[in-house]
């Protein structure tokens, strides 16, 4: 069955059907079925806001993906955000423009995946938009909320702080990697495809404090360090042999590249949080680390704006940073 | 200049100029350059959250407008729905599609009507994202605030209620019609190009509690007051002859049709609204009408579910009401 034959209203019904029966949060007044959703917040929390475009053919392509893990990507990535100012997931829009020979059943899985995601993070669908259009397009916002004196924004960072990095680096560009050689399976290709959040370290980090800035890492770890080095107004030096990676990773890499770190610096979409912290509060990182269960990992250091950002190699010298950030509309 | 040659983050850089002197809301503590925005709101408020996308082909073609209208109009639409709830719009996102041979001029009108747009109604422009696309498509997601027990649904109109619509409808889809026809210029055809929101009217009808049911027009008069009739579980009786039209629109009407009521039942985006009140309230109504300065007119009545939706026209008679909604995936 197509969209062409169901038509735009009875897919909202199936939507609103699945929503239904999905997440829905306490502080939902009205999700969806009016002229716009009505969100209670928490007395005295500030709302943050952050919003995602995913666009087929520019950041992801069907033939290595599936509308399910497509679903909870869409949603991951803007939960990424939320956690790295130390928000709580609240509410999110989602907007559709698909080809009128969808099938049906493929829309469901997407919602399906969305949904799944929203019910484990926590967060309700409250509203949306459909359209018709040339290629698959999902926009999405997600609200949060946080107390305002704990949000952590990326210009926070002093000299001698500490940068700490969660979980493991550059597993999702590989992944993309392979994708793009034909492979199929594995971790890494799962970590592009379906990354996880950093929810409850982002609002833990917050809560306790721990952070001076923070980011989450989308464009690939040197690129975010240095969208916190730009607002904060300092420079870094980053201990590549300290740059945590999995044991996937080190197995994989080495068959494609000769060089282990190239991806580990510039490759994006981990969603890792990457966060500079105050020497004294380093103790407390390492705690909060155990009671997560999540690795977090000391990678440098915060130095003066003039040094710029600076790694240093295995051999003690300095490792050059080929910067690969992704431009739109160039490529 | 196209958008392939500065590319995107250049294109990200002018936009954030732009809005840095666009409005900047009370209530913002961070816009756009972190990983969410983060907006205060006033204590005892609601959040209203709404969103719509605009595709070029599917909601708008560029030979019959011009980029700072239709940079209005994605705003100006989304500040309509939270009219209709009778809130008050705080700040929004926007992200934009475009295909890479777009002149960066466009782009940059684009955005100046938007916040032309945001700064008539005091709203801010917080982030976004922009993506290369096979065609230009916005997707605009809307805050607002209210107080909780003032927010305006589609679901409380009562039996004996009066329906009432603000300003003038049919203008827009006769403004569409003559943009089809090669015409250009009028009154009609601007009210399609840059609907004015009814922003203030919305707001005073909620904060004097005058509406138990509210919808802004934008599928059309009918299937507008049909949404409101499902919400609330009601039928109602309109009276063809008391819906207001403007003197373009008796003008224009009839060089193209014989029956003038036509579009003013099915026509959609006039962006007016359209609210039901308890007849107790009507002579307040009539009040705020003349202090608005905008026209507010009784079109009818509500009565039980089971009498449906009926039209009178001036003969006396029942009015067929041709459903012509629009679907996306059907046609």
């Amino acid at each position: 069955m197509k969209l062409s034959e169901i038509g735009e209203f009875d897919l909202i019904k199936a939507i609103e059907a699945l929503a239904a029966g999905g997440a829905r949060g306490e502080g939902v007044v009205k999700g969806i079925g009016d002229d716009a959703a009505i969100i209670r917040s928490a007395p005295g929390k500030v709302i943050l806001v952050t919003t995602d475009l995913l666009l087929e053919g520019a950041h992801f392509q069907l033939v290595f993906t599936d509308p399910h893990r497509l679903g909870r990507k869409a949603l991951a990535i803007n939960l990424s955000d939320i956690a790295a100012c130390g928000g709580r997931p609240t509410a999110f829009v989602i907007s559709v423009a698909m080809p009128p020979e969808t099938d049906v059943a493929f829309v469901k899985v997407l919602y399906e995946g969305i949904l799944e995601q929203a019910r484990q993070f926590n967060c309700s669908l409250v509203g949306g938009d459909t359209s018709k259009g040339r290629a698959l397009m999902i926009s999405l916002t997600l609200l949060g909320e946080a107390e305002e004196e704990r949000v952590v924004y990326r210009s926070g960072a002093k000299h001698g702080d500490r940068i700490f990095v969660t979980g493991t680096v550059g597993d999702a560009a590989l992944g993309l990697e392979q994708l793009k050689r034909g492979e199929q399976g594995g971790q890494c290709i799962e970590r592009h495809l379906d990354p996880i959040p950093r929810v409850k370290a982002g609002e833990e980090i917050a809560r306790q404090g721990l952070a001076s800035a923070m980011i989450d890492i989308s464009d690939g770890l040197a690129a975010d360090l240095g969208h916190i080095l730009e607002a904060s107004g300092r420079g870094a030096q980053v201990q590549l042999p300290q740059i945590p990676f999995s044991k996937e990773y080190l197995k994989t890499i080495e068959q494609y590249y000769s060089d282990r770190y190239g991806l580990v610096l510039t490759g994006g979409e981990d969603y890792e949080l990457l966060f500079t912290s105050p020497p004294e509060k380093e103790e407390a990182v390492v705690r909060l680390a155990q009671a997560l269960g999540t690795p977090i990992t000391m990678i440098g250091e915060i130095v003066e704006a003039s040094k710029g950002l600076k790694v240093v190699g295995e051999d003690g010298k300095e490792y050059p940073i080929e910067q690969k950030g992704h431009d739109h509309f160039k490529t």
